[in-house]
């Protein structure tokens, strides 16, 4: 019992420090997983290594190929299912049966449909001991992009909004500079760092004219993607005159003018999507055609009528918002204007809600649906 | 200095023992402050008191009651300095003087203008040490509303909301039942146990015609105070047909119906304060009028233009706001539409802000303005 207890706190250990190496990846890894990996022997980390970018080696083969020879009865620790088939790499599974490893512990199964399992099977038809399942909820939620478009084919959203605490994005002027502090401002951008994709509404782009690039040192750009069912953005609109150096799609449809289109498309690094319907993009369409090009993450930016539909679509699974210690009163716009519940009793409730004063504001964090763990 | 650690310790746990006790009065003690008493000697607490009720002995009297003969060489633990003048009862200074303590650690100075440092001087006059300052913060946030009614005749009002994620306090239909959970509910109530008087403005009687009573089983019903400049109310308002078991005053003007203010003055229990102002009553001599009835703490539960008239007027002091983790969307109405900030800069900040996930909700306080300890 008590070596139980110690084994599994020392599972633990190691497996949080392979769950922080797979973060390293934040951001870079789509459509892939993040995947981290520690080869321990007597008690010593002998390898380490972290998926770093899809197309590139995994995290087991970076490990084994730090440990060398000592991976012979060493434990590996791995944040994933290690893969059983061929992709743009030979299956790791196999990996660590030739390099001879005595037990491997996984912090959750692969949800990908292909693997399923099979992995896991496969090391243990080669007598190696598998242990699954430790610091799965974390493991999981730093994949929780992943698992979403694996399993649905439909990508990872985040709805980002600030208000203020009597609950207005701007004052009765439109004035919106700003509601939240220069922290959460900062934080935002972090997150443009880690999402594939950053997703408005023309509104947002009429109104706002955001550049919506990703302002930290060393940071990158999500793909920008606007839905502008009737192509309204201005040709000078930021997210368009900053494509050169960084991607901007206009998802649209046939009540686009066509000459504008034309021009639109001429331009470096715009795509035009133009969607066979009469003035709305089909939203989960679009969705779907985000996952097919290797998008798994969205970070939706607003506005309120865009999020409005897509929550009422269901199509949103995290919230993040942030509130900021002021009044301005008045009938300024709150942030969901597409959302119209009726009753109170009928309003969409938010689960694993958590609160915290990082940023200066109140940042609050929920999800759209109850917490599952994958299995 | 190790002997001095020891003894802030030492003092810092009996005064904490000594404002625990001062609590108990909670909503009892007003136009007076809570105050707590412990005697002690040799380590051990030989006598306790606290004010219960304006009018009845303070703390001192009987903790010194309890002590006896004991207290002669003994040490007092004061939340507040102990008072040097005649009022309703002797002054306490000279019950501690006569019983013989040999040192009184008091908390705060008294901010009462006829205290003031008074009674502290007294006792060091007949050689009594006299330590001041050991948890003032908790002991002044334990008395907030009769720092600020002593030292400047108008009420401390702490505004209460609910809201959604979104900002909502009901949805685009008018619905609001309920915005917050039910712990956040019945912890109102607590509130409403507590707090002198509870203030509304015409629309919220007219819109949800709310009783205003305190449904804790022990608890006691606040004054309910209505401010209807046109005396809008209906006569069979439950605010109206509840007042045989609990007060009601009816803020009003010259613009009131006089058969109809004939009919309620009437009524048992219910209180016409008739303004000489054609339309709006005078907010600020209204909150004057409550002190001077000795009812020091408010708590003001809305509705939107109300409550951002004395926001606006900075007449409140501190914010309670509950924030269901809930969406609703649309254009229903904000918390605060009385209030019409233009610029975001312009913004009306909260200080000391702090989050707590108590009641289900994201439960927010804070201040409208920063924290002063009154010295």
């Amino acid at each position: 019992m008590q070596r139980e207890t110690f084994q599994k706190s020392t599972d633990e250990t190691f497996m949080s420090e392979a769950i922080k190496l797979a973060g390293q990846a934040l951001g870079r890894t789509s459509p892939n997983p993040m995947v981290g990996c520690i080869l321990v022997k007597n008690n010593q980390i002998i390898g380490r290594g972290y998926h770093q970018k899809a197309g590139t080696p995994h995290a087991e083969v970076h490990a084994l190929s730090e440990a060398q020879d000592q991976a012979k009865d060493a434990t590996a620790y791995v944040t994933l299912e290690p893969c059983s088939h061929f992709g743009r790499t030979p299956p790791c599974s196999d990996a660590l049966i030739k390099a001879g490893v005595k037990r491997v512990v996984v912090a959750m199964q692969d949800p990908n449909p292909l693997v399923a399992g099979r992995g896991i099977q496969r090391l243990r038809k080669a007598g190696i001991q598998v242990d699954v399942g430790v610091l799965q909820h974390e493991a999981a939620s730093l994949n929780e992009a992943f698992c979403k478009a694996i399993t649905t084919t439909m990508p990872f959203i985040l709805y980002k909004t600030a208000l203020t605490l009597d609950g207005k994005i701007a004052t009765e002027t439109g004035d919106s500079r700003w509601v939240s502090s220069v922290l959460s401002r900062q934080y935002v951008h972090q997150l443009r760092n880690q999402y594939d994709v950053i997703l408005v509404g023309s509104e947002t782009i009429l109104h706002d004219n955001p550049a919506l690039t990703c302002r930290l040192p060393g940071g990158r750009d999500p793909i920008r993607l606007v839905v502008d069912g009737r192509c309204r953005l201005a040709e000078n609109s930021q997210v368009l005159t900053s494509s050169a150096e960084s991607p901007c799609i206009i998802a649209t449809t046939k009540a686009a003018p066509v000459d504008k289109l034309s021009r639109l498309q001429k331009l470096k690094n715009v795509e035009i999507w133009q969607y066979d319907t009469s003035r709305y993009v089909p939203l989960k369409q679009m969705l779907k055609d985000l996952v097919c090009r290797g998008w798994i993450s969205v970070l939706l930016e607003g506005g309120g009528r865009l999020a409005g539909a897509l929550i009422e679509n269901e199509c949103v699974d995290k919230l993040e918002c942030f509130i900021a210690p002021k009044l301005v009163g008045g009938n300024g716009p709150s942030p969901l204007s597409g959302l119209n519940i009726q009753l109170m009793k009928d309003a969409i409730e938010l689960y694993d809600l958590q609160a915290d004063m990082n940023f200066r504001d109140i940042h609050v964090t929920g999800y759209f649906r109850p917490h599952e763990i994958i299995q």
